[in-house]
Parts: structure tokens; C-alpha cells; sequence
């Protein structure tokens, strides 16, 4: 089975489609590729005009709720890749993400929010889903979204070393 | 007209010169390039001695007042930019720019500051402004800065594929 | 003397041992290389299964006890690039650490803690301990660590032209 069709079904299970227009909010541009590297904007959760999850996690989400929208920011990131490569087989590993969920004072799991997105990763990716990942809580987020994520792939088969 | 002459006239519309010292505050180096990919520190909007913007986005600061902030990092950056390989006309894109904006607790448009940065680049840069990016809301900045800009540059002409 | 050893010496000042198994809390992996870049995930002051400072600086910590954490931090960075490239002596440079310090509200001197950890680089690597750096204040961190650091570090030598 290819990444592609992966991304079908990861996609058909969270009920969200991401094969329309993926809107993004400012002057800039969703992704660039320098050589084999690919660079992916910051993604919060949205479907289409709509954020689907605004506010805090540990306040207005719990973590369950915060990785489901950590799963769509990372579906947004490879529906990116995938127009910019044609398909997400040509993807060999992700070489950061960097996770940002917007916090309560008292919230410290972040690095739980943030495996919602490694999980799509790997299942849309399969080893070529590997990553390193940074996880940080924030005060506020764009459009008040519970989550932002970015991340850098490559294009070239990686060395596996560690 | 060369991207260095449009770095003076925006400096100018800015009301403020980055062709002396700029100074950075800690045990670390501005810029760094690593074949034709160049990494350049977190900058506030220092310009000499002084932090201009010191309080936060939605508090402090309202949104224009914070694009002037994101403005003047930008410039910083791309100070240390034409420092660094001699032109700006060698840059041929910006891969990625974080904006990290100090935000107020309800604050979320650190989309809308960040365009401060975003149109300081495509003026100066033109068509070799294009540039990823991620905004985020931050409790924080160092010298209570606004606004921390940093960014990843490119001197290798790009593959426009989005 | 060789950066392997160095490193520790610098371990047994600190009081810590990096020898070990070195724990990371998700679904990821800790370093990733494309190429000669080498991508090290997000480090917390986590020394075996406990996390040594958790709170936030400003009002847990003071600043000397923030650069000990960071310190820790680029040390667990350091200790991974040794494994995945056998010698520190391999490292040219580090392209950027972005250092994240759990803040209190009016803490600002996000850059001071992050010298703890760019005094680390320079002690172990020499020369090649030259980075860029980006220091940010934030709400929390997972496990409510003080301090999280991630780094892009290179093995190709880097021409220095600022």
C-alpha cells in the first residue's frame, strides 16, 4: 500500500478531507524545498475556514483532544508535501517537527499532545515517518488554535545511525 | 534596482540605520552557513543600544505597532544576511522564519504581526522573499522584547512545486 | 585533547553521567542526519528517569540555576550526536539551538539562561562549538521541565564569514 493511500485513510478516519484548497492565513507560502529538503509553514487545525479546536489544552482540551488536533495539524503538513512532490512515497524521513500547544499554566503534557502527530506520521509514512521532534508549550497560538506544527522532511534516504 | 538598494530605502521608511554594529546579546554567533543554507540567530528589534519594543502584543503594543517590531527583526536579520555573503541579491529564498511574538493572554493574531516580517522581506528580496513560516504566541522574549524573528536562508536558486 | 574527552570532563563538573541509556519521552527518535546535518530532538535537564529542574526560572530557579539546566540540556544533545556519529571530533559546527525557558511572567533574561548552554558547546567543541541561537520564554514544557533545547549540528567544515 503507498503513503498516499495511507494518507486516504488516515484522513477518512479522522472525517476530515484535505484533497480541496488548504487555506493558510498571511503573507507567506506553505512550503519550499531547498534541494531535497521540504519546509513546511507552521499548521494549525483547520478544515477548510474552520479551526476546529480553539483554546487551551489542560483547560479547554484534554490530551485526547489535543492530539486529535495535533493529528490534523500533521495531515495538513503532508497534504502540503504531497503537492509538492507528487506523492508522499518520495518522502524518505522527517527531519523535525516542532510541536506547539497552547497551554494551560499548569498543563505539562505536551509531549503526549505532540505523539498525536508523530502517530499519523508513522502510519501515513511508515519508516520513512521517522522524525525528531521538539515540544513546547505556548500562551497563545494563531486564531487562538490549540496546536501548531511545522516541520522540515527530506527527499534523500537517510543514514540510520542511532 | 538591486535588493540592497531596496534594504536602504526600506531602513530609511523605517527611520532607522542597520549599517553600523548590531549588536546581539549573548555567548553565540549571528550567522552561520553551511553550504549555501545560512542559519541567523533570534533578533529583537534592537537597533543600537535600544529594544524599540519592550511589552506585549495585545497589551503593550497593538498589531501595527507589532508588525513594526516584526519589521525591524526582519531587517536586523537581513543586515546580518548582506554581512554574510556580501548581497543581499545572492539570497535566492528564505526556507523558514519563526516569529515568536510576546503575547497578551487573549492575543491571537501573532499571524497578522508576523506579516510585518513576511512584507519586509518580499519588498527587499522581490520574487526571492518567498518564505515559510511560524508564528507563535510566547509568555516571554529576551529583554522583554515584542517580537524574535529568526531564519534559514538560501543562496541555491529553488524548485517552485506550490 | 579531543572533544570525547572534553565532554567528559565537562559531564563529571556538572556531576552527571551521560554514559547511560538516555531516556526521551515519545513517539520519536532522537537524532536524524540528511547528508552531513544532523537534527537532535528536544532535550529536557533529564539525567535517567528524573528531570532535574522543573519549575520555571524567574521564580523556581534563578538565572545560575536556569544555565545548569541548560547546561544539562546540551549536554543530552551532545551525548546523542556522539553515538550517532561515533566522535564529537566529527562536528564542524551547530547551525542553530533554540533554547525554550519555562519563564515567569516577568522574567526576562531567556538569553542569560541560554548562555549555560552555549558555555557547554564551546567548552566541549572548540571552535566548532560556533552555533546561532534563538532563546524564547515560554508557558511550560513537558514534565514541567525549566528548560528545552533542540539543535541542528553539521559535519561538513563551514567557511566563517561573519
Amino acid at each position: 500500500m503507498t503513503a498516499d493511500t495511507r494518507f486516504q485513510q488516515v484522513a477518512q478516519e479522522l472525517g476530515h478531507d484535505f484533497s480541496g484548497e488548504i487555506k493558510i492565513g498571511g503573507h507567506y507560502t506553505p512550503v519550499i524545498s531547498d534541494g531535497h529538503q521540504l519546509y513546511v509553514s507552521g499548521q494549525i487545525p483547520r478544515v477548510g475556514d474552520d479551526v476546529l479546536f480553539v483554546g487551551a489544552v489542560g483547560d479547554t482540551f484534554d490530551v485526547a483532544q489535543g492530539q486529535q488536533a495535533a493529528a490534523i495539524c500533521a495531515m495538513r503538513a503532508l497534504a502540503f508535501l504531497q503537492r509538492a512532490v507528487g506523492s508522499l512515497d518520495a518522502i524518505c524521513a522527517i527531519l523535525r517537527i516542532t510541536v506547539y500547544v497552547r497551554s494551560a499554566p499548569a498543563f505539562t503534557q505536551q509531549s503526549e499532545v505532540a505523539d498525536g502527530a508523530s502517530d499519523v506520521l508513522r502510519r501515513v509514512l511508515g519508516s520513512c515517518g521517522v522524525h525528531t521532534r521538539t515540544s513546547v508549550g505556548v500562551m497563545q497560538l494563531p486564531k487562538g488554535a490549540a496546536v501548531e506544527l511545522d516541520l522540515i522532511a527530506t527527499g534523500q534516504p537517510i543514514e540510520r545511525r542511532v
